[in-house]
This record gives C-alpha cells, sequence and structure tokens, in this order.
C-alpha cells in the first residue's frame, strides 16, 4: 500500500492528532485544480457511441440486441387467426402469435399438461430441449424426476403477450403501419390479456383441462388469473412469490424502473427501433430491479462493505489495506454487481415490454369491485359458499380492509386445490401478500389450500434458486 | 362513466363471455394507428426547455434554483481561517465556511449548547427564527418545553460541509479556479470531515463541551461521530433512525440514486453551474430516495390502489368506478406521490451535493479495522473496559459476524450516556443496525445505553414526524 498525505488534526481542545489517509498513484487523483475522471460515465458514452455507429443497430451485421435476434427454429409459434380484444382497449389487437415451448409428452387423454406462468423478463426457454440446449430459466426444476416431472406431466410454457421474445408485443411489425414496430401504439395489456392469449394456445394444442397452472412472481398472478378465468379447465394451481392484488409498494418499485426508462432521450416515447435503443435506462431500470430482487441480509453476507481493491476488481474493506481512495463512481461490491447487473440486461430485453409488462402488473388487482367494474366474469358460476369453513387457521390475525372484498373476488377458485409459497426475505412481494391470499381462498371456501412460507436470505429470487425447498413443494403438491 | 367496447370473448370449452372495458372520452386514446400522448415526458421536456431559455439560469433575472438565492441574512456564518485536511484526499480545502443558527441562549458557563445534525439534504433551519420566520425540518421538536427544550439548552444547527445552503461545498466557488464552482474537483467527503469541521465552529462559539450530540438519519452517524473524536467534549449522543455502519442495502439504494443523477446529460460530470442542472436525474433520484423514506404500510393505508380518476386529479381505484384507461404515465397515487416529491426537489437542492453526501454516508463505518486503516484516532485513550458487564440486555441473538470490530470502534463512546433510537418499519436505516450500535455500546462497556423501538408505519421518515414517541424520547433522556 502507498500511503501519502500525512494531515495535522488539531483538536480545540489542544489536542493534535495526526491522520493519515490512504492514496495510491492508482486513485483517481482529486485535487482542487484536477478535472476529475468519471470511468462509469465514460463506459455509458462509449455504449451509447458503438450503439450509435450501428455495431448493434439492426442493419448492420455486427451483433443486435438479444430480443432483435429471434431464433424462431428453438420454438414454436402458436398463430392467433383473427383479431383479438384487451380488456383495457377499445380496439382489439389485428392479431397476435405466441411463442412456446414444451417438455415431455402430452399423453391419449390429453390430461396431464401443466402450463407454466414466467415472470415479467423471462423467454419461453424455461428449460434447455433438443432444438435449444442452453439452460433455460427453470432447469433445475423442469425434467424427469424434477419438480415439474417430465416423466409424468406435459409442461408448456409461453413468451407473454408483449413481451419480446417471439410473443407479439410492442417491438412486433404493426399490420396497421407496415414496416414499422407497434411501439407505445401497443394497447396498455393487462394479466387478463396473458393468460387469454396462452387459452388460444391450448385449444389449439387440445388441452381442455389443465393438470395445473404453475407460476412465480408476475408468473404467480397469472396462474391465478387462468384458474379464475377457466376453473372448469384447470385441475390444480400454483402460485410462488406473487400476489392477488399489487401493493403500492410493489407499484411504487416499479414505478421507479420505468421512470428511469422514460427518462432516457433514447426511448423516444417508445419509436426507438429505427434508432439507438434506451440502454442506459434500462441499464438503471435493472439496478433498481436488482435491488427488490434479493435482500439486505443476502448481501450482507455476501458482499457486506468490501470494495474493488483496485481498477482490475477485488474485495476487500476500505480499512482492510485497500490501496486507493473512495471514488464517486463504484466502489462497494454492492455497487459494482448492482452496475454488472444492470450491464447484462440492458439489451437482452425491450425496453417497451418492459414498461407495458411492469404497468399489467401494478394493474393486477383481484378484488371483487375491480373485478366487477372490469366485467370480468369467471367461465363457472361463483359457488355459493364464501365462508371459511372454519376448520383451516388463517394467518392474517388483522386482516387488511380489503380482505373481504378479495374473498369474493377469488371466489371461483374455491373448488380448486392450491399451493400458495412466500418467501419471508422477500421485499417485491412481501410475504403478507401471500398470507392474505392463501387466508382469502380459504374465506371464499377453499378447504384444499397448501401454505408455505419459506425462511433465508435470497428474496424474491428464491423461486429461481431454492430447488430443495421450492421445488420439493410444488413436486409434493403436484404428486 | 362512458363505457364503450363490448368485447366478445369466446372461452375454448364453448362458453361465451363480454367483457366490457371502461374507456373515457379523456382517456389516452390508443389505438394501433394513433400516436400516443405522454404527458409525464412532456412535462419533463417543457422544464427543460423553461430552464434552457434561462428563466432559471444564473444570468437571468428569473428565478433561480433555491440553493442558488442563499439569504445569507437568515443564517450565520463561520468562516475557517485556513486551510482544511479531508479525510480522503490528498489535498486540503483551500478554506472552507459553515452555514449555522442556533435557539435558545448559550449560559455562562457555556455548558448548555446541544449540537443537532441534519439528515442529507437538510439545511441548519431546523426551525423558524426571528431572522427567518419559515417554518424548520424539526419545527416541533425546538422550542420551549419541547424535546430540544430552548428555555434550558442552547441549540445550534449547521448545514454540512458539501452542502448547499450557505456551507462550502460542490457548488461554491473554488478559489483555485476563480470563477468557477468546484463542481466535482470537491474531494470526496466523509461523516468524520462533517463532524470536524462543526468542532470549528463550536472553538469558535467557545463552546469546549456540548451538553449533547443530537441527529437522526445521516445526522445519527455524524452525531456517533462527532462523539467518538472527542469523547472528552460530548456530554450525551442521541442517535436516532441511524448507523455505526452503513449497510450494503442502503449503500445499494444510495448508489442507485446517483446512478440515475449521473446518467443525466444535463450532469456533465458534475459541470453544469454555467448550464441547465440534471433536474431531470434530481427527480428520479428523489423518487428512489422517497421509496425508502417511508413504507408500505403507509402507503397501503394511505394511497391502496387508488388512481387518479381524470386528469384533474381525484381518488378512486380501478374498478371502483373510475372513468378512463390507465396510461403508461402514473396513473395510481402512490405514483403521482412519488412523481410530486421528485418535481418538489429536483431544483431545491445541489445534484453534486447529493453526490458527495450520500457517498459519505456510504464509507461511513466504525469498525476498528476500518477506523486503524483510516489512522483516525480519538482525543481519548480508548476506556480499557471493552466488555459488556453482563447486566444489560443485548438485542441481538445472533450478532453479526463484524460485531466484536464494532464493539471495538465504539469502545471510545464507552464513557458516554447513549439514546439509541429505531424505527420497526424503516427499510432504509432498518433496526437491526440501531439494535446492533446498541449492543456493541454495551458490549464496549456502556453501561448507560437507552434503547427504544418504536412501531407505527411511518418508516425511516418517523423521526420527521412522531413528535410524541420520538420527542418524548429525547426529552426524558436530556433531562
Amino acid at each position: 500500500m502507498h500511503r501519502v498525505g500525512a494531515l495535522a488534526l488539531r483538536g480545540a481542545a489542544g489536542t493534535a492528532r495526526t491522520l493519515t489517509s490512504s492514496c495510491s498513484r492508482l486513485a483517481l487523483a482529486v485535487s482542487a485544480k484536477t478535472v476529475p475522471s468519471f470511468p462509469c460515465v465514460d463506459a455509458h458514452a462509449q455504449r451509447q457511441s458503438r450503439l450509435e455507429s450501428s455495431d448493434l443497430s439492426p442493419s448492420s451485421s455486427g451483433p443486435e440486441p438479444a430480443y432483435a435476434r429471434p431464433n424462431p427454429t428453438s420454438y414454436k409459434i402458436y398463430q392467433h387467426p383473427g383479431v383479438f380484444p384487451v380488456l383495457y382497449s377499445q380496439t382489439p389487437l389485428p392479431g397476435f402469435q405466441i411463442a412456446y415451448e414444451t417438455w415431455g409428452t402430452l399423453n391419449t387423454a390429453r390430461d396431464n399438461a401443466i402450463l407454466l406462468h414466467t415472470g415479467l423478463s423471462a423467454s419461453s426457454h424455461a428449460a434447455s430441449t433438443p432444438a435449444n440446449p442452453a439452460p433455460g430459466w427453470w432447469e433445475k426444476f423442469i425434467g424427469p424426476g424434477k419438480a415439474l416431472d417430465t416423466n409424468q406431466f406435459f409442461i408448456v410454457c409461453t413468451n407473454v403477450l408483449g413481451g419480446c421474445y417471439g410473443s407479439t408485443g410492442p417491438s412486433s411489425l404493426n399490420p396497421l403501419t407496415p414496416g414499422e414496430a407497434y411501439a407505445t401504439r401497443f394497447p396498455v395489456l393487462s394479466i387478463w390479456d396473458i393468460a387469454r392469449a396462452q387459452f388460444r394456445l391450448l385449444d389449439a394444442l387440445g388441452i381442455s383441462k389443465l393438470y395445473a397452472t404453475v407460476g412465480s412472481s408476475m408468473g404467480g398472478m397469472t396462474s391465478l388469473a387462468t384458474g379464475w378465468l377457466h376453473p372448469d379447465r384447470v385441475g390444480k394451481i400454483v402460485s410462488i412469490s406473487g400476489t392477488a392484488r399489487s401493493s403500492p409498494s410493489a407499484i411504487a418499485m416499479r414505478f421507479a424502473q420505468r421512470s428511469v426508462l422514460m427518462a432516457d432521450p433514447n426511448w423516444n416515447k417508445g419509436f426507438y427501433y429505427d434508432g439507438t435503443p434506451p440502454h442506459t435506462g434500462m441499464k438503471l431500470a435493472r439496478q433498481i430491479a436488482t435491488i427488490t430482487y434479493r435482500s439486505g441480509p443476502e448481501w450482507e453476507q455476501r458482499f457486506g462493505r468490501k470494495v474493488r481493491s483496485s481498477p482490475t476488481e477485488g474485495g476487500t474493506a476500505f480499512g482492510e489495506g485497500h490501496s486507493r481512495t473512495p471514488l464517486l463512481c463504484p466502489d462497494f461490491l454492492i455497487e459494482t454487481y448492482l452496475d454488472h447487473q444492470g450491464e447484462q440486461f440492458c439489451l437482452k430485453y425491450d425496453a417497451n415490454s418492459l414498461i407495458y409488462i411492469s404497468k399489467a402488473m401494478d394493474l393486477f388487482d383481484m378484488t371483487l369491485p375491480t373485478l366487477n367494474d372490469l366485467k370480468l366474469q369467471s367461465s363457472v358460476p361463483t359457488p355459493r359458499k364464501t365462508a371459511n369453513s372454519g376448520r383451516l387457521p388463517l394467518h392474517t390475525s388483522r386482516p387488511p380492509q380489503y380482505m373481504a372484498d378479495l374473498a369474493a373476488g377469488v371466489a371461483p377458485l374455491a373448488s380448486i386445490p392450491s399451493l400458495i409459497l412466500g418467501v419471508q426475505s422477500d421485499i417485491l412481494f412481501p410475504v403478507e401478500q401471500q398470507r392474505e391470499l392463501a387466508d382469502a381462498l380459504r374465506l371464499a371456501g377453499n378447504e384444499d389450500v397448501t401454505y408455505y412460507e419459506l425462511g433465508g436470505v435470497w428474496g424474491h429470487d428464491t423461486f429461481l434458486i431454492d430447488t430443495a425447498n421450492v421445488g420439493g413443494a410444488i413436486r409434493g403438491f403436484l404428486s
């Protein structure tokens, strides 16, 4: 360590003390005359000019954003044969397609299908397939003998309507403006539309009744919506780290992401497909999202207060022999981690898809007044029994004001065996939301609600990591 | 309510249902051909051109950012007579000044002074004064018979070094580059520098020993640093919703704010004082900050899922008779609240001050290895006794790994009666941090640690709101 600068500090009481600051020749030399350097800002600017010089523009032969390079051989396509009405728009979509992948075999009775729902930004590629051997986002949960057992079940996973991995979304060509993408001419979406589009695929596959609908995070919402729309077509429901009613705190965190994205001048009100994509806004949005995906205790264990020990990385704490002064750019490993997560994501996913789908999550609310006002109707009349038999315990000793409305809203699910799973360290979909969902189902008269709560420090991401506990719960419930 | 669009949805099982979407002529008319409007984006652009047309530029006669309009008659100034070394820089500051205000009267023994420390962005104006009758940020806590009782005490509050309300900071003129502000030529700051600068003011005021040092949030850190630097000059310590060691989750949330700010092209690596300030980045940063200041339960009570019922505001929920379709711009009251908070703040505070002071918070760490490496020394030798007497209970049944280092680090505070107060709904400085601080002090041998924990839903902002409980605890402890 190279030390410079012994600073004489004189206390008023007359005690003289010496304070040596640790600096190094590698350090950002900030003096009152030097113009400082900002490697983190320069890195952004470099990507911007690389993008503008068309390395990543659709017309060049260079690498493109991942979503602009669909590989239609790696998934199947369901093409809807007509217009498709959506909940929040006067004008129906002129048409749509859904990208999907499957694992296992549909049996002759066609009654072993499981519809798996993704989180916000995932593709249909939940696990490797012969057509696409890359590991999927739920690789460890799908396969022979796994949580979703392909020896027994036929698993279907789609890219959601509004997405950018093969399904129709804002980045798709708009038939009404030839040669142009929808961009923000795409209608505001709802989870209900996403679920309804998937039923059209199931129709085409000849699946009249699902063995189960399974999903985590946003997929946990879609899983509930699927059961609600057609209780007669769903055998079991699994909803992990989801909710039946998006909370204002989750809306706040998604609003912050949309705000930084829409403030990126490259976003251009959504019309960026012929230019440079809003990569900076996407990076910033993903940094914020990443904060909500894990937990403080995990970061404490994983990073603590460690900092990069030099521009070429490392991992000691300031005050544990580090060899440079702090910067205004990222210093702590938690900062470089968030920076890296944002960097990895910013060209992988379509900015408009993020805006539309996150908004669909915000709008999701299964309380009865909302469902009534939207004129949403379940395909099966609501069962008469709308009160907890009293045999099952409730989790919320002080139920929220809207509990009665929520129980009335989820009444169409009263006859469907359901697994609700929550994680205590989740700050995005706090465990209170899964408790209230389980309670609402029980109050609605559902006597077959399994409820699990997991500890651990992985927060919202637990559903991607904890094969033993999440996978085990699903496997047990489905068998 | 004006309803349009009866959409026929046909279930695969053959059930036909009708879904009516609620729209209105006021609505954003998104159709597949219309170019959508984005009032929230337009509002930004309008402010930008207003700022560029020099309404707010320093050279015009129009309104300026609040921090560019100091009113030196409303506070007093301490002018430091020489250079001032700072912890993380080889080069000392050429000089500095500190803006401060006082309440009550310094007694003849000069032993009734309380130094009050601000949070990140507050000015010295903690309460109204004859020179500035506007209410201060802690108005309800300062005055005759209040928590800081001006009948008994002489209260001093400063704008921190690095701030923009009269004290020297990045927006101040740099004597080495005449006519120019420091901008990011300002050295990286630490909480220790902020505390040391305040001791120079106390020297000038002839206050050799404080009755108490009191602070919340960042002020809770500075309060500890003040006691640590000169235990012989501090009678009592109050640290509310603070910490002795910034956690990676708090660093993450401040990093997200700095990132959106530094990504604003107007920030220009900190050199924006002659141009348009990074108002958009500041607004986005404040939105993120606001999320961390309150709590999910508060928003549930206050906003729930209510939305603006029309462009002219309101407050019903989607599905409770609202008369328009959702937008991609703010709909929910939680969104308009965050938008408004950001809007209010974006020209009130200097962007570089936010970056420097939030970084100082991140860097704060009283564990012994860090203090040793920084060569920080307390003016009083560490007492020998460094173990809990066993008579006081500890709060953390499973103390963090760094607890021994923290207890060793805070040992200079072992003889100072201390009040530590935490709030259970705080997500920025979680209550675990105040528990560990209280435990560390007790483990260090401090037998006069008062520890309170508050419930309620106000989160980190509780210290600004809860006069009864926060104020009561302080008043009791100080008397």
